[in-house]
């Protein structure tokens, strides 16, 4: 059965009339309109846990751009948060939780959430936008890492070394494992749980799994990336939902994440797309790799970087424009404009003398 | 002609008794001594411009540990400092200028600084060190790549996205690649002037070439560094000394990097050294590549984590045993001797039947 929306065919490695496009964080500070609700709610995590507000927000960049998707509002910790770590965001400092998770006991109390109970007001949130969007654009749910969940549990907050979950697992593998095999449980629900309430496809954000040593990477970090997408692809109701995982500084594993046998794989702006391409681009889907940075640029150097990207995969099937990394709150909303309009034009060219299905 | 040093024979790929090792950032805030010297003296900056001190805290990691090299004390923003740029150092925020490059007339006001008369204190301490050293280690020195170095000054501090100096890049490139040649003449003039003042080896640190999009790398960070491979591989006074050059995230780029002629590459602790050892192990030598978190570990795990990596190279030429990066301000100074003294184990029990030369 083929979807109507060019993203979820995308990932599945299908023709498509126009490169779909959305931007990582595209519900964000950068937009006044987003400016504006967080100044009334007085905080980010208020705006993530009233579901009218989430959903309002989700739609936000929706209704200004021609974008293919829309990412559920949300953030990467509200598991943990679940779990009973008392999430917190200092201004301008990011999160923080104040009961970090040191010992054994610190994660033999870690509850297991319940997705209605603890996590219903993402599920809600779910639920409102999709019946908001109906036909008119899918909905990407997600969930972080149980690796990169855990380094925020263990060090308490945002880290430049992580030095507390890296003497951890190298000195206390076992009991790092087991706090990662709680997350990768809870995960593994969380996302059940938003498919149900209605994503169309499912992204897994593994922001410091590039900060692994070498042969640390598949032990902590991928290990159980790969089995939220067997658990995944192995339950009836989710088995079809498209699975993208993204590794941020991840340019060298891609073949042992197309291996988990994920749809999709996120790569950023350090890697030769090109390369990736022909690595795994007969298996999996690409999304990226646009550096953010580029979007400081005028709109005439935008289109011109975009066009390189754009013209590595042509008219092959299998590729999702997006920027390398979340955008940046500085960005001027018309730089926006410019990419998205520029991944149109060239997607127009590149199908100009061909009849698409 | 032979060196003495076991590091520079390394450097060169020839046989050696036992695997040099060394730290980056050896002389630091782990050590008590160096903080005791650092409270006398009020700061950094003041340790740095002050021969004798320079030279004092060089030598103090070498006569607490076994170590096969020092590296003089000093910072890679000197050379921006001696152009004018006023460098300061923050407590806790890193180095910041009051005048940041922005502007073609920024660019064009930067004098080239006067290897004796602006940076003849770094002079004047590498000659005091290498008069203390004599015969016993060889001293290292070093500069920043330019494209570093143009972060903090186009940034006019630390960074996290660069979203001047990229938005510079992508949209005013020969404004940038002005910067980049004058810093470039700059650090091959005072990577001269260290060798002429006495040290054995130099080292060019781009901490910042990994964050550049795939397809910057080579224009705006590996091309200057080539450059100044070139300029001391072409003068008599320095045409035999060892270059070091270690981009940090740069694993992708070893083959491109060894084909700058430089007789070793740094890799970090997400390189797997042995891929690293079969792409361009035959052309030059390898430094690295522990975790320094590893050393938040236990001597047990240590010395296990120091043995994987001295098990790729075995009794093959061409390893220099170091961390990934610099050594972290809180390490237990009875770490560091643990992972010095795995690398003598493992150096020994690798020769044990062998006669080395």
């Amino acid at each position: 059965m083929e979807s109507k929306f060019r993203f979820i065919k995308a990932l599945k490695r299908q023709a498509v009339d126009s490169t779909p496009v959305w931007m990582m964080r595209q519900a964000g500070r950068y937009l006044p309109e987003y400016r504006a609700v967080r100044e009334k709610m007085g905080g980010f995590l208020a705006m993530c846990k009233t579901p009218e507000v989430a959903c309002q927000i989700t739609l936000q960049p929706l209704k200004r751009f021609d974008l293919d998707a829309a990412i559920i509002f949300s953030d990467i910790l509200t598991i943990p948060d679940a779990m009973g770590l008392g999430l917190k965001f200092q201004t301008n400092e990011g999160p923080y939780f104040e009961n970090p998770v040191r010992t054994a006991a610190d994660i033999n109390n870690l509850v297991l959430p319940d997705m209605e109970q603890d996590l219903g007001y993402v599920m809600q949130a779910v639920r409102l936008v999709a019946h908001e969007l109906k036909d008119k654009a899918p909905l990407i749910g997600f969930c972080g890492s149980p690796w990169t969940v855990a380094t925020y549990m263990v060090e308490g907050k945002s880290s430049k070394q992580f030095s507390v979950i890296k003497a951890m697992m190298y000195q206390e593998s076992a009991l790092l494992s087991a706090l990662l095999d709680k997350i990768t449980k809870a995960s593994c629900h969380y996302l059940h749980a938003q498919i149900a309430a209605g994503v169309n496809a499912v992204m897994v954000f593994d922001t410091w799994g590039g900060i692994l040593a070498n042969d640390c990477y598949q032990p902590f970090s991928l290990h159980y990336m790969n089995q939220i997408v067997q658990y995944l692809k192995s339950q009836p109701q989710t088995k079809d939902t498209p699975i993208l995982l993204f590794t941020k500084n991840g340019g060298q594993y891609l073949e042992k994440i197309a291996q988990t046998g994920c749809d999709a794989i996120g790569i950023d702006w350090t890697v030769d797309i090109k390369k990736a391409k022909a690595q795994v681009g007969q298996s999996v889907a690409l999304q990226g790799n646009l550096d953010p940075c580029v979007l400081y640029a005028n709109p005439k150097v935008i289109e011109a970087e975009v066009k390189k990207i754009m013209q590595v995969f042509g008219q092959s099937p299998g590729h999702i424009f997006n920027l390398g990394h979340g955008i940046y709150p500085d960005i001027n909303p018309e730089h926006v404009q410019a990419m998205i309009a520029a991944v149109r034009k060239y997607s127009a060219l590149q199908r100009g003398n061909e009849h698409e299905p």
